[in-house]
């Protein structure tokens, strides 16, 4: 943009101080945890409370051409929320609304609440928000609606999508309109609630969010693998996948395993090359069945150990494990985060390909995985000081996708596209469904000014 | 239309005999079970077998500004697929295309299958394919995606959109493309896969779609209750939804009763005012905890009778008792038939406002719903010959849908909205939403020749 524009005229419409312009304040916006290092630096920040407010901020943004991120908690992956120079930054954290209604069944909430926070107060009603980000402490509702956030329960239980019965959302030229509605079931006109969960806050700005909760989730049986290989810890997937759907089938790698024991100190084995840990929450019997399947699954593809337990404490520890391992791998120096997706059969060419790339590429690559949905994070580890090793991990970086593209699956499983991964989108989708894509953002944001620079 | 445009230059770019113009076998395609008087008169009737000849169809349509109806099998109850005059016809009913991929657990079939076809597919490899409207015997799963159709398990097992993974379409331009896949999770670019489900042809025409299919349902325990009142069973729904998540959920009112006990002689008790059908396939002792929570909620209720088993055949009799009220209650006269649905705190709500509307505009109303998830299907009954009445149950069709937008619910759970319900849906969506389907309308199909006068 030639002309800077003032954001004096916004201040003056909106409540004291929601309108932010201290430089220091605004540095902690421009990136998200993608720390793209090209992110831009914003014309400010506004962070309102209400639906209101968004449409005041909309509309000014829409009168003069302003262009508008929106950012939830700001853990976007893939750089969903990276700010843009001469943005404005649109931040739901003070938006923190909930209201559990018991007699449907549902949530109510503003974009701004985490998804922990949602998922307690359900707990509280003695309900349940199955959708399980591993970042559920720290990512928000919003965000998770934004990307159609899935977790490691979806592998029985579904993701952001199947949960969201309704929507309020504020379109580019700051109408805002209610979308669904606390009804289980509903064909009235087009699917318009499922077109913004996942559409990464190009198309409208969620405000308000109508979230169905489920009785609460039977106590869960653990079941936890060592293996010598990702490799034959993929194929003990695949075995369990082919028999029962069971309520969690998470795997991490030899990297992982050890930088998660490095930060947690809870005695995994160093020496494994993979760990699978596997929960069945069916009911009596039907638990017992599923647990010794999968046993038998792990005994079958060579695990050397194999560790059950149906003590709930336990079987979280193995589960924050796995949480932790972003975290924990991100210790060993900068990532780059895939979260590439096959479908299920794929998955050992997926890991084997991966292993491949960086084999060639001289990089470290940890792999964990939503394994019972195909679902993998190769984790990139680079020094960012060096440059000839960050310039062979983003090599990595896009071949992976190539990668999962060529198996026939997704750059993108849970994370969304966000800035990071435009460039590949189109060769996953091709150029008539970019083209269809574009068709519907012009339509709903005709002068662009929604997230620019996601997905498009 | 001023002229009338010919056919012929279809007919020579198709195979022999697939464009048809014969005037009584046109005749057949102009209503569907809406049975809308005002059907048009179709120019001719097109039955592809491949995506290309779809394409081929499409681009002709375009070329010539000629609108374009799709049909599956013809069942829609709402005019979805109604004729409109000069209208090409495309019926998929030759699109029979099925290959089952155990290995992913998903089915790849074109809409010309019948919902039927696809479960036996599934299950004679051991997999299940869970929607199931009532006409699942005679209805495509083309409609099925059409219209986000759900069923009587979907109160606990979803609708047809949680389980299209992917889709062929061909948009009004004749372009054909890819959207989805067989991966479990896909976040790639905006959820154009959802977009399509339920949007009633009046996007683009689905030529494939990609199923999930699940591990097979376990056996299920059938527990019938009966009741002085539908008020009083509608009360017996509420106690039982709010404790667990049955399998099935169903309930049939004393006319619905009787025309079932006519047409199949089961031995249904005609004295009864309500009938509620409830099925858990909880495995084991979860399964006999949740038919005790059944039975003593029917109890409670003031059920006069209870009667449970586990035997699948005597279960499933009830259940085609409940699919066959509509063909039964149809054999008392001419039907409008509603779909409508509300929150399920509001069913005792929406069930005593339509026997209401029913004394009020002296008409026969039978009440059967899957009422699990608060969908209804209010059956107005009425002699065609009969203008009065005739009359008298119109303004009640209308003024059952004004209720349940009144209660917050929804004109139409699973049918769509077709060309019978658009009336009401401004009143349910409001005027932004309804410019905003039309935004998405216009752009995807600027020339309005996609199945026009459904939605909008």
């Amino acid at each position: 943009m030639t002309d800077v524009i003032s954001p004096d005229s916004l201040i003056a419409e909106l409540p004291d101080g929601m309108v932010v312009t201290d430089p220091d304040i605004l540095g902690g916006y421009r990136q998200d945890r993608a720390f793209d290092p090209d992110a831009g630096t914003p014309l400010a920040l506004v962070r309102p409370t209400t639906t209101a407010e968004v449409q005041t901020v909309v509309r000014w943004c829409a009168h003069h051409r302003v262009p508008l991120v929106t950012r939830g908690a700001g853990t976007s992956l893939s750089g969903g929320s990276t700010a843009v120079d001469g943005a404005l930054v649109l931040s739901t954290e003070k938006m923190r609304g909930l209201v559990i209604d018991t007699a449907t069944r549902t949530a109510v909430v503003q974009p701004g609440l985490f998804n922990a926070e949602v998922k307690a107060a359900a707990a509280a009603h003695g309900l349940w928000y199955p959708p399980d980000p591993s970042s559920f402490e720290i990512c928000s509702i919003g965000g998770n609606v934004a990307t159609n956030a899935g977790g490691l329960c979806c592998v029985k239980y579904g993701v952001t999508t199947d949960y969201v019965l309704g929507l309020e959302v504020v379109l580019a030229d700051g109408r805002a309109m209610r979308l669904g509605g606390k009804q289980l079931k509903d064909s009235a006109g087009l699917p318009l609630t499922k077109l913004f969960v996942g559409s990464e806050g190009v198309l409208g700005i969620v405000t308000e969010v109508t979230l169905r909760l489920l009785p609460p989730q039977a106590p869960a049986c653990t079941v936890v693998g060592s293996f010598a290989s990702v490799h034959q810890a993929s194929e003990a997937v695949l075995a369990i996948t082919a028999q029962i759907r069971p309520a969690m089938l998470e795997f991490m790698d030899s990297v992982s395993i050890n930088a998660v024991e490095d930060m947690l100190r809870m005695g995994l084995d160093r020496q494994a090359g993979a760990l699978v840990v596997a929960q069945s929450d069916a009911p009596g019997p039907a638990g017992a069945a599923e647990v010794e399947i999968i046993e038998r699954a792990f005994a079958e593809h060579g695990a050397a150990e194999v560790f059950a337990t149906d003590d709930p404490q336990e079987g979280e520890a193995f589960t924050a494990a796995r949480r932790a391992a972003i975290p924990a791998v991100e210790k060993l120096g900068s990532l780059l985060l895939e979260d590439v997706g096959v479908a299920l059969p794929q998955l050992p060419a997926l890991i084997d390909g991966v292993a491949a790339i960086a084999s060639e590429r001289r990089v470290m690559i940890s792999v964990i995985a939503h394994a019972g949905d195909g679902n993998t994070h190769p984790l990139i580890v680079f020094d960012p000081a060096d440059t000839d090793e960050h310039d062979r991990a983003q090599l990595a970086f896009g071949e992976i996708m190539d990668l999962a593209i060529s198996l026939g699956g997704t750059i993108t499983g849970e994370h969304g596209v966000g800035r990071l991964k435009k460039g590949w989108l189109p060769n996953q989708v091709g150029d008539d469904v970019m083209d269809l894509t574009a068709t519907i953002k012009n339509a709903l944001d005709p002068h662009g000014l929604l997230n620019p620079g996601v997905i498009l």
